[in-house]
């Protein structure tokens, strides 16, 4: 199946094979002799950027991945110099915008909002952050740099750290790097780990028990590798196994990519409990000494104090390269999903999204910043999550929830219905 | 006379040829094949788009239409991140914008503004919206989507709903239908009905006088239709008339197309007034039942709760269509009015505009939302009614004021002069 | 030295030579066979503008010489709609755009940012505005300006009007003015003179002593003559002496150039202070009478009412005219910069920037407003003020102040370890 007309909503909506199509695409535009034909990828195609949320880097990369591709840019830069401000659903906004735009890319603070305006364009809809749902593109970054970099991604080792709880990027880059075989560790100060609904897919659909720490500048002790091995396929439990054991090992060194995420002072009941935290989520120059030589420190930027800025000159601080890459990827992307640059044959499609089962009609979704429970005239939609009869999830933002009272299962129901 | 170098404020600035051509040049780049050729009509032409009011539709529809043209566009999205901010007028605003675009589109809140805007810049001026004013290419979409759907316009039986008083769009539709011989039928709640001015016109310059109505789901009863008999040359009383004449009708039944415009709450001075006048002004999906099978719901959008979203995927619901065909319309204008598309031989031009009045200085318009009440340095000018000696128009927002005391008409002046 | 890949962050970084060759590159653009070939001198190149604060022209009118050459643009037009929001740095802000764009536009309320901008990005920086400080392309157009309609720089009598104190424009003007061999004179109201370290570095760098007016409709008697006429090299009194000496003269008749400024309200104490300085930043059109046939009369706009409307027809009224030079400035600036059209041969460069001082690092700029008082993790950095042994300057805002106690000039400190 090609990826043309496709949307991007999910970094689930790309196989694995679709990915790397996305890179070995995002590779040959880099070459700089590539540069100028690239103008004649998509000269009669206009993008749409509609972004409900201030953005600076993911709305110019789009826009300048569409220049370098040739083609043009609509855009709505602000929401509240727009329609939106007369009360448009975002439905609507996309259903008038596809007649303007051949691909439209959107931003939008409500959870699912980016699934909803898929929904009804007719043409490509790309998720340029959806609330806390997904991010897809910004995981194709963090990957394609990783890749880049360190050569491939399956067995490298990855340090999650920061605000793994509120954290829009971590969680779809940790369901992808669990896909492509990444070992993960989550280091994230009390109150900000990663949620049980992320551990439990890691563990269900990749079978990935991250290890988890409090502090990058924690030191591992005989203690608490006893304890990690107690648990089985623990994977920093995997780490400390072997020949390099120790009783007491620096964090740091572990790690060939340490990924630090954005932590926001509000979170924090206390300006005290936020500074306690700090080494959670900062790297501070000497703890650089400390990395793996050829490590990368990532981070999807804009940053705050999360990463002392006397590092910026070191080779392992991957940031601006990693923001850099937004621009090939998203040459790509654009490329492929409006064909103008074709699927490569034989790429396998992911499996397809099921179909949404048949709950009471009153139910809703359990999420308050779901799309279904802030846009009027959205029917709420359930699908089942897989091997799961206790459970279903919106159909939008992904939120679990218990499956009411009396609904079967819809391979149950089908039993039932035989029967 | 060619529409190149021609400004368009009113759609009165466009002669019946002159719509039709741009219609046909509308036709034409909506076929699949002119696409890719379409951007070789104005490669090297640039629009600015100054929008002193927010917008989304209007302003990337007009991007996009420049866009599939081949163009650039410069755009102004927000009067707030402008020198507007600084106390600019907009007679500078354009004579400085005139040197950096070949033409300029412009949205601001103050009536009569686009035609300042035009008086002062030497590339052509397109009214995207002035006020409550005029939006001239708003009801050259609308016209071109009843022609393109329906096959002509004239004979068609249009019902304008919602409010028919404050509706920026509704006023100029009513003209440009009357002057294309559809025939009219208002519908509005009581204290939103169309404006003296606005019937005064329709029966002056067109010889149309619309039927009204309060509500959409009114029953047309024998005794209405002899009130409306009574009164010559009555549209609605002819549509009651001939075999179909029945002593109860709906009036949803009764016709071509059904225009419905945004109602805002605040005109209500209740929230009870407000439900009750709603079904003046909302389409239910039961309602569309009554409805021909070929007629068509427009609406100008975004809409907020008068059109029923079950609606929409109902043939009939043409809105969506309606907002696309914004982009070939565009197209089409601005190709004309650059001059990179010329205009057939022998569209006759409009009639010419009368020369201001020699009127007394001091003479201030009557409207205090006027461009030249709320701007410095603009000398109001007043033109004569065709054919009125009482009454004068202001040449900006064309708000009608008693002519001075004193002053004669240009006619009556000329004569007293020569005698 | 070629004009590609360097910054312009103040009209010192350009050479006389160079600033020549960036006009010629302008005529070149302007004629109007030029217009289409333009297309292909940067159709493979994005600019980025980042404008933090309103601006409708600057924005506006890169955007425009971007297009005419062809090439794309991407724009933050507002620092509310981005990642600044959140709190992140101009230099990480550039470090990402560089990748987006090859060349980036931008402007930022504090004195000294465009520098910061440049010494990170590695794609050239053009300063559209940095708070007071600077506004180099600003400062172009309007030297392109007297010199296309007065055929040359040198010797033309400029008078600059109104607020010379907060005015960013006016001091790069000035100085620029001074290196082009133009002769000054300051009109200004009391309180908004030209600051003493504008004069201090006419005297030094240019031997240019501005004679000072506080008012446009002033008359020069006998007595102020005598006066500056015991000014030495004061170019007023030169204006004064000769043949034309006359006991009672008025102002406007001796200027080639009458430079207005905008004159912000808030910087009287009252409203009557306002009015009573009127007289000497406005013009009214009776003024002109007195002005020579062929004056100029310029203004970088928008103006509030310096000018009378009633001049505009004026033929002598430049500043429509002035705003329009800014397309084939920019043009010319932006293909020179991204090395879209080579710099000509032989074209001398402007001597280095001396080298930073070792001076204390708890130095602080004595400027509130300066970049390294106003972003964290800026070191300030200070030069030697050329020819000074007791002061330095602030090498991004480049505010003077007294050299530390202590703190040796490079040269002294020289001889000292030679010693």
């Amino acid at each position: 199946m090609s990826l043309a007309k496709r949307d991007l909503i999910s970094i689930n909506d790309l196989s694995d094979g679709e990915i790397e199509a996305i890179f070995d695409v995002a590779d040959s535009l880099e070459e700089p002799l590539r540069r100028r034909q690239a103008r004649d990828i998509c000269p009669d195609r206009i993008m749409a950027t509609l972004f409900f949320e201030p953005s600076t880097r993911t709305r110019l990369s789009f826009e300048s991945a569409m220049h370098r591709l040739g083609g043009s840019v609509i855009s709505m830069a602000d929401a509240n110099s727009s329609s939106v401000a007369k009360g448009e659903t975002i439905a609507d906004t996309v259903r008038v915008v596809q007649h303007y735009a051949d691909i439209i890319v959107i931003r939008n603070p409500l959870d699912g909002s980016a699934r909803l305006a898929g929904a009804f364009a007719e043409v490509p809809v790309i998720n340029a952050g959806d609330g806390a749902h997904e991010h897809p593109t910004q995981t194709l970054c963090d990957l394609y740099t990783i890749r880049k970099e360190l050569g491939s991604i399956a067995g490298k080792s990855v340090a999650l750290c920061g605000d793994l709880r509120y954290g829009r990027t971590v969680h779809s880059l940790a369901f992808a790097l669990a896909r492509f075989g990444a070992r993960i560790t989550c280091v994230a100060p009390p109150g900000l780990e990663m949620p049980d609904h992320v551990r439990h897919r890691l563990i269900r659909h990749y079978d990935c028990r991250p290890a988890e720490f409090t502090s990058l500048d924690q030191v591992v002790t005989d203690r608490e590798v006893i304890y990690h091995l107690q648990v089985p396929n623990h994977q920093a439990a995997e780490m400390l196994t072997g020949d390099e054991l120790v009783p007491v090992w620096d964090l740091m060194s572990l790690f060939d990519v340490i990924y630090l995420t954005r932590v926001q002072k509000e979170r924090f009941r206390s300006h005290a409990e936020y500074e306690a935290a700090a080494g959670s989520y900062q790297i501070k120059r000497a703890m650089l000494d400390k990395a793996k030589k050829d490590a990368l420190i990532m981070h999807p930027l804009p940053r705050v104090d999360e990463l002392d800025y006397r590092i910026d000159r070191d080779r392992r601080a991957a940031y601006f390269r990693q923001a850099g890459n937004g621009v090939p990827i998203r040459m790509a992307l654009t490329a492929l999903l409006t064909g103008a640059v074709r699927t490569p044959a034989g790429v396998a499609p992911p499996p397809p999204r099921p179909a949404p089962e048949r709950l009471p009609p009153d139910l809703v979704c359990v999420n308050e910043r779901c799309v279904t429970r802030n846009q009027p005239y959205v029917a709420p939609r359930f699908l089942s999550v897989g091997g799961e009869a206790t459970r279903v999830q919106c159909a939008y933002c992904d939120a679990e929830l218990p499956r009411p009272e009396g609904a079967l299962h819809p391979l149950e129901a089908e039993l039932t219905e035989k029967g």
